[in-house]
């Protein structure tokens, strides 16, 4: 079989000009002139990470720069990531790794938000657990507020990612758990989706929460997508016929529960993000100025079949054009 | 918290009483007479198997002496499952065990249908290989038909559920793979999600089978579910952006390949079986007679919640009911 060409995604990267020609019509980029016009009156700016500022362990080029000018600029900067394997300090690490100085206060994680929704809820923490499907950001983040963590992986019949019917049957129901928390896991497994599932359809009132539904982030040279926490979610959704929350970028919990709490200003707040679906989202339902860098899971194909009404007021190169 | 009560479903087991008094309305069960004059024109009996003839490792009782009553009376009898772990002659056999005597001729498994799929669309066996999310069974079947199968535990990175972003970079695509089939996978993991998108995302054409989308079995003395291929199957999409085509029941595909192959007049057809989203919608698309027993997946609760068109012809107890 012939392996698809990605010449056009790859294409974006290390071009010049002010215009990507492409077959259907022309995507047009924003010059530095006009990012930095559209910029004069935002008071704060809110960064995506993965796919902005980093893709997988490299860092974009002139993102920490373009950051630190706008500082010095007296906008305010805030990080806002799905990324749920990390806590807030975590995330606030990996972006001083990448020579971002960013502090805790700074950051939102779908981590973080999936602690804050319960909190919003008012889960009972004094006598309620909640189970975890995930990696170590959702414990640290939910243990941090109080929460009692039973993580999927010590609810499963054995260390094995097999679930026999044998197994499945024999599986004792913690009457504690009240709220399942899913993003995503890198190990995943049949024997979790038995654990997950069962208490979403066997516990009354279990509360169901996605840490994001993001399909997955490109990696790599040819630009191979990585599963997110959507695929899980999918699959924890369809064996329970229950319907997660999504608290993360693409749900309609966040924003207000952001607004709020971050004190903002939409109109004058700017989104950079490289996901249409989330962060672009999320940016025009509130009247936020809106940014995509293509340096992340968008190409110009996807804009070219992107809607008006959901597309980006501006698309950079990267975020190295808003220094 | 609470665990949910299922005592409407637990029930309709082992009640003598012609009617089930249910609070919204009331299900209608048929006798032993009312489905003798129903049957007495038919020359087909088509059953599903779990849930109808057996239920996890339990006989259904008084099935296998229904069955063969009905042969003693002239009717052709043939199994139809959408369970994907086993070959026909493993089906068979596992009828066998049951006392009801089968031949794999008169077997079709999602397994099977999975490879006449590939058959039918003219998959080029000589020069491509499969690549299989799923148990044995559709590997039996798919090389029994002459296809070569890699299987997908064999494509990940090592024997770990997880997989790393690292190791997920380089994963090393085989041009020859030019199919995948996913079925139920007690052993699914996040790493066999990656492989399993990684080729469907990448390789051009390459052709995607679900063997059925059923949600999971009833199990157990709570009537818990565990997870079937639906689940499985809905990540690998979720990841892939790819819609699998469904050879099983509930699908479009089997219903003239099965009429066609097996040479059935659906008039003097009977199909048998405890799902209304296949069993019976595969009978009612086709103009069969539909008969859905009490002792699977659907419970009374559901039957009054089904719409009047997807509605079974007649409800049984179980299918002792038919002798």
């Amino acid at each position: 079989m012939r392996m698809r060409m990605r010449c056009r995604w790859q294409g974006v990267r290390g071009r010049g000009g002010r215009v990507a020609t492409t077959r259907a019509k022309r995507v047009e980029v924003s010059t530095q002139g006009e990012v930095s016009r559209s910029l004069q009156d935002i008071e704060a700016v809110i960064f995506d990470c993965d796919g902005v500022i980093w893709r997988g362990m490299t860092a974009i080029a002139g993102a920490a720069e373009a950051i630190r000018g706008l500082e010095r600029k007296g906008k305010r900067v805030m990080y806002l990531t799905n990324n749920s394997t990390k806590s807030r300090e975590q995330c606030a690490a990996k972006l001083g790794h990448f020579d971002v100085k960013a502090d805790k206060s700074q950051v939102i994680c779908s981590s973080s938000s999936a602690a804050r929704y319960l909190d919003s809820i008012g889960f009972d923490r004094e006598s309620l657990k909640v189970l975890v499907v995930g990696q170590e950001g959702i414990t640290i983040e939910l243990q941090e507020a109080g929460y009692e963590v039973v993580p999927c992986s010590e609810a499963t019949p054995s260390s094995e990612a097999k679930c026999t019917i044998g197994e499945f049957e024999e599986i004792t129901i913690d009457e504690k758990v009240g709220a399942l928390v899913v993003g995503v896991d890198d190990s995943f497994s049949y024997s979790k989706l038995c654990v997950a599932s069962l208490y979403l359809s066997q516990v009354e009132g279990c509360v169901f929460v996605a840490t994001n539904r993001d399909v997955g982030d490109r990696v790599g040279d040819d630009g191979r997508r990585i599963p997110g926490a959507g695929p899980v979610v999918a699959a924890v959704e369809t064996a329970s016929g229950r319907k997660a929350t999504n608290v993360g970028k693409g749900g309609s919990w966040l924003l207000p529960h952001l607004l709020e709490t971050m004190q903002l200003d939409a109109g004058k707040t700017c989104i950079v993000g490289d996901r249409i679906d989330t962060d672009i989202a999320l940016g025009k339902e509130s009247g936020m100025l809106t940014i995509l860098p293509l340096t992340g899971v968008t190409d110009e194909a996807d804009l070219e079949a992107c809607p008006e009404e959901s597309y980006p007021d501006l698309v950079v190169e990267s975020i190295a054009t808003l220094l």
